[in-house]
């Protein structure tokens, strides 16, 4: 499909956005009930709705519950289950390391060891994120591990990042976190013949950390996991020919969009700033990734009430999208988060493009999982939503003759 | 996506219940009217649909009309175009034959041919099946074929079942049976390289066979088809780690829970019966496949009205399965057998799925063809329904981070 797209695409002056409502499919609390999304007030959306189309994505495959990262490759027209990016690599890129093809990154966490080596505290209590960057300081001044360059980068509170760049990296190394306190601390394994270096590399690494922060309270020592190697992946200029920008607040959504080689730029902090940069860059970009994290937060806290008012402060700011006049717009999810069930689903996620030169607008006059079912759009698959909104951007050839 | 169910399956106490009405679907008789399903007063499966989800599942593909094996296999979560059982081994299965790697399985009819060969009854005057086993140990008594071993078994009237094993049996080997009486019987001839050895085996066979029973009147020779090798289809545990069972009255769909790996429970003879057998069983498996066949067999006679009475009957059963508080209840067919064609149909199937810890359900509230269109499971592949299944259990983790 991406290489057809290759083929056909053209270039024009249109502009798309694609406002990702992180985990926004909900589901009612009591039998009978209304989602998150049905009982917020959405007038803005529901507009959106109503002059567009309307329907809902699977991000994956059905009864397959997506990370964000398949969550967010699918939005982005990749099928999330022939490009798998580990989770080391996401958390470099969300915190601005670069991560190429000689890389492993890893995720660290600081975490606490009694005398015997035993794990006490998986989080080291949960140190403030200055006393993450002091000890990663510490680290970076005195480790030094032979024919590799290392990096290590403190992400927040207690986690951290390590990248080995080098030859012969491979990234098939288990976790070093036991899962439990009262554990020794696993050794980082080899699970073939192409990572058995980096193996090495991540046991010295770690020998000469133990000793560096011996004398550390809470965090004397740290664990690694999701060892990965930089994705082989195309980016959205190279198949869409887009020039495409990533507004996100949280860290893993701008790796992300790094990934597939957009521009992060600076967001801000609140959904207002966010559309505030949004008309700033308006000019620059044919592509505005828009991540929005609070319908994700709110439903993996089980707060059902707060998951409506964050919906209700989206809505809101819809029209300032709105007067930038964007050819396209997407409203959508990476996932379902049902506050009921306090974690990403499976479930279908309630997804509208608005386009109105080339839309052809369904009977759906709001937007909610109950009313997407109706929609134009059918049940369809997340990896289809970029070629639809090329083809409402009138940026797709006729194929064939 | 069975790799990936297998990465991410994991184990708890739910239990799945797939309640397959074989045929389910309909047609009106009348245009304007109502089909079978949309008849038939059902209360109970009115209130799953209720309280579930619903839809339409298309069992192979759009326009294609599967036969049982197919039409199951999609249900047990496999590609129907990627997985081909010959109905030697479906008929073999059934009975309770073993079936192997290195087994040919084959169906056969005894039948009544004149002085010169000619074929006068295809089905030696539908023989009972007391006549049919004394044939059978007969022939067990008197054949040898050099280098297989040969097994032969009655199934009912006229049909038996002949399993070769050795090495090298293709199972490229065309029908004997000439389809219309007053011809001669066909050779088995093979069709590629590696079944010429299994033609050969079988015309020795059918050699011995007509010489054995040339005194026995009306059944005096045999006809083979089907002719089937084991096919390579990994099993429901190996899968979903699911212990399944299978609660089925017909020798076909026992055969094919078996094919799949489910074990095989004696079913009675009712769908009361086979109620009785699901309570008795409850504790031993996480997994219970029961096949209710009259819904096909009323549209295979065209008898709309007792259809509609058997589905009746069905819904009344209903309430003892939900006494079992499942987790998840997946109702639907194996394919369409509308009365008005009398045959099998390429129609989708309605389906509906209820899960009361996790479904997200729609507006729908009565279990039919028309509602199942306006569904929130809207149309799908009955692949699809397996996976589903298990996401409503909780039974799949998240994929990626």
């Amino acid at each position: 499909m991406q290489d057809l797209i290759r083929q056909l695409r053209e270039q024009n002056k249109t502009k798309i956005v694609l406002l990702v409502a992180d985990g926004l499919g909900g589901l009612p609390i009591e039998p009978g009930g209304l989602t998150e999304l049905e009982t917020a007030r959405t007038p803005n959306l529901d507009n959106l709705v109503a002059e567009g189309i309307c329907g809902l994505s699977t991000p994956v495959a059905p009864g397959i519950t997506p990370g964000s990262g398949p969550g967010h490759l699918g939005l982005f027209g990749f099928d999330p289950l022939k490009h798998d990016i580990g989770r080391g690599v996401l958390e470099a890129l969300g915190i601005g390391v670069e991560v190429g093809p000689k890389d492993v990154a890893i995720r660290g966490n600081f975490c606490t060891i009694d005398a015997q080596g035993h794990v006490t505290d998986r989080r080291a209590g949960r140190i403030p994120t200055e006393v993450c960057e002091k000890l990663v300081a510490k680290l970076k001044a005195q480790i030094k591990v032979e024919g590799v360059e290392t990096l290590i980068e403190p992400v927040r509170e207690y986690r951290l990042v390590v990248r080995f760049r080098g030859e012969n990296l491979g990234d098939n190394v288990c976790d070093t976190d036991p899962l439990s306190t009262g554990m020794l601390t696993l050794e980082p394994k080899a699970g073939d013949e192409g990572s058995k270096r980096t193996a090495l590399v991540a046991a010295e690494f770690l020998r000469q950390a133990k000793e560096i922060l011996k004398d550390e309270t809470p965090a004397n020592y740290l664990m690694m996991r999701g060892f990965a190697n930089f994705p082989k992946i195309a980016t959205m200029e190279e198949i869409y020919g887009l020039r495409s920008a990533a507004i996100a607040v949280y860290p893993m959504y701008r790796g992300l969009a790094r990934l597939v080689g957009m521009t992060v730029v600076e967001p801000g902090k609140t959904i207002a700033d966010q559309m505030e940069v949004l008309k700033q860059e308006w000019e620059k970009y044919d592509f505005f990734f828009l991540h929005y994290k609070y319908t994700d937060s709110t439903g993996e806290d089980g707060n059902f009430a707060k998951k409506v008012e964050v919906i209700e402060a989206l809505d809101a700011e819809i029209p300032k999208l709105k007067v930038l006049k964007p050819d396209v717009v997407i409203v959508t999810g990476d996932h379902s988060t049902p506050s009921r069930m306090k974690s990403h689903s499976f479930h279908p996620v309630p997804t509208l493009i608005w386009a109105p030169a080339t839309v052809r607008p369904d009977l759906v006059t709001a937007f909610g999982e109950r009313p997407c079912i109706q929609g134009g759009l059918g049940q369809f698959l997340a990896k289809d939503i970029m070629p639809l909104a090329l083809a409402h951007a009138g940026r797709l050839q006729k194929f064939g003759a």
